[in-house]
């Protein structure tokens, strides 16, 4: 794995040269700008004097208590501290907004603006200036004030009600409000950068978790209410569009099995049933057999029933069905597929040493994903920075530190 | 809501005269090239002849039968058809490639090689090509072969291990697996052009469904696992870092309260519970008060179950701690939040009129999301594509279609 992950350090990289002055904190922001860096950008990460980034201790733990997740989401970046309390502070961080391409903060609305860093006056001061904002619900409505999290938007967003079984919505236990909320900034940033690259421009961005999570729900689930006012039902390990589509039983545990060609059902259907099975209604085109469902999943599981997981898995795989069990934690983070594709790596951390952390999805032949740096301890680059960026001595440096401005 | 899309229409995109040639299909694919449309991009649906896109008639459908999540996935796309099967339908396809930006696929890896259209053929042709692939497992590793859905993916990448209460993994409702793919493929193929507008030439992106969830997946939980050596259990409607964060019983039905900063956490507890609460264990920093969140959540549960969810809301709402009921999905589709930001609007159809789809979450100042645009019916764009990209007359173009090339 190293020699691989040696090979991609002296690659370009599709972000080269672009520098992110980054406010965000906790998940959602962080996530966006780690996708950036993965992409190549230098991210300056803003931290509050002192404590910097709330989840910075944050458990799990390491030994030298270094927040798991913060180590994670903040792997490549550059922390600086910035004391914004402080107008001395504020005039620093205007200063630094001058030379960069992209600002990204995830405040509650309203919160730059007053301390002056809103987009209206760093955008004046940098005409080139690309500025991120992402918020639970985005910087305009009648709930743009509004605090919230990712449970929140999840739930606002729609994805809550149509997770889980009848009986009670359930979150997703994957944060997608917060990593939908990075992901579409990180994509709308770099849109904004391809129209700066044609025009130079940069412009400002507004992006709402709840609009995020809203978007990935009704893809699928809002024509059901738009055309048939039907509130979707929630079905559990089963997909609104996919019948066979579920969670079966096992003789020795379950297994998924989702189809979606026609030849996938119609040869589930000749093995688990003959050609009775395939030339009766239930082996109909998708939008008749879908009305199926229950009866479908019934009979699929009684024959799933009486097989192991293995023996389902292989016959299966021999018709072309996709098919697997579901496997526990532990045992995706041993998956070979995903070690094959150097998904899960090692970072060197000054304070906690060797530290595992998921690797870049992002095979591009000519610009892989860059992931081979630790988390920054706080304000580790603050000399770098300043010293590069603004021109401050170490001397000043020092002094500014003194002062608690940094 | 009409007259600001109308202000739309006459604005820049991003990805203006960018062309891409979009072999995809079903669902990870098309919302990829969604996105790309959203923000501009030209987007040449390629469709098999006589049936195109296998969801094209699924339910729920119009009453003129078009299938209501093909409409969402693919409006403002242009539809062409071509017969791959055939050597003239393929020759054509290669001719094409010549003059797009992108082209973008999710059919089994090895399809396209097969037919002379795989990436090192097509890049070949176009050096400057961005050529993606979307797959379930990715174009490597020891199960780049295996056919898989969303439903699979989720599973695969851990999701699924981690969502739903202890009793049952748990499939997300909204499918993460497909929609997540298309998203990562989006941000890469937006990667891509950035390093071609610099150096003018093109790649190669591999995203893989299984690399994508697992990313979302990992950020928050491989830590637990890897710095402790637990398996993360699953949580329900509780968030693996906050306590308190969980879905609480209210006299009237229940609420979502989500806490992360210190602050939020103090002032909640002298609410419900005055000093003594604030100066107990249980109100310490997050590392030492998540592990009493279970002992947490039924303080907190005590207290919400005893008032009404509009008392919990208000009350919260002024101690600035995000809390929410859990709407269910028609009262998502009619909030005014999401109203207000356009992000429900209607396109016409030509064969089913109106119809309402998700907006853009592409709120950028200077190149909004462009999306007033309705899906193609099948070929309805032969004449137009292939006269201005090939210079084929009307007369050879109905011989293509008489041949059942197109």
């Amino acid at each position: 794995m190293k020699s691989a992950l040696d090979g991609i350090a002296g690659m370009k990289s599709a972000l080269d040269g672009i520098k992110v002055l980054d406010f965000t904190h906790v998940l959602s922001g962080p996530f966006c700008t780690l996708l950036l860096k993965d992409l190549g950008a230098e991210i300056i990460k803003v931290e509050r004097t002192v404590v910097g980034d709330i989840i910075r201790r944050d458990s799990p733990r390491t030994e030298a208590m270094e927040g798991g997740v913060f180590i994670v989401l903040n792997r490549g970046k550059k922390s600086i501290t910035l004391n914004l309390a402080e107008k001395k502070g504020r005039d620093i961080c205007r200063a630094l907004a001058k030379s960069v391409d992209v600002v990204v903060e995830n405040f509650t609305p309203g919160t730059m603006d007053k301390l002056g860093l809103g987009s209206r006056e760093l955008c004046g001061l940098n005409p080139g200036l690309v500025y991120a904002s992402l918020s639970a619900y985005g910087q305009t409505g009648p709930r743009r004030d509004d605090p919230g999290y990712d449970p929140i938007a999840q739930a606002m967003g729609g994805m809550t009600s149509v997770t889980g079984f009848p009986e009670a919505p359930t979150r997703c236990g994957v944060a997608m409000g917060d990593l939908s909320g990075g992901l579409f900034t990180a994509l709308a940033i770099m849109a904004a950068l391809l129209h700066r690259a044609k025009t130079g421009e940069g412009q400002v961005i507004d992006t709402s978790m709840q609009d995020c999570v809203w978007l990935l729900t009704a893809i699928e689930f809002a024509p059901k209410y738009f055309l048939e006012g039907k509130i979707p039902e929630r079905q559990g390990n089963g997909h609104p569009a996919m019948a066979p589509g579920n969670l079966y039983p096992a003789k020795d545990g379950s297994v998924i099995i989702a189809t979606a060609a026609f030849g996938q059902v119609q040869r589930l259907f000749r093995l688990i049933g003959g050609e009775d099975l395939v030339n009766s209604p239930l082996c109909s085109q998708q939008s008749e057999r879908i009305k199926y469902k229950a009866q479908i999943d019934v009979l699929v599981g009684e024959w799933t029933g009486t097989r192991t997981r293995e023996e389902i898995a292989n016959q299966l795989k021999s018709i072309d069905v996709p098919c697997c069990a579901v496997p526990t934690f532990d045992q995706v983070c041993s998956d070979p597929q995903l070690l094959q594709r150097e998904m899960i790596i090692e970072v060197e951390q000054a304070a906690s040493g060797k530290v595992k952390t998921p690797g870049s999805l992002f095979k591009l032949s000519k610009t892989p994903g860059n992931i081979k740096f630790p988390a920054p301890s706080l304000g580790e680059h603050n000399l770098e920075v300043y010293s590069s960026m603004l021109g401050y001595t170490e001397q000043e440096i020092t002094q500014l530190a003194g002062e608690g401005i940094i």
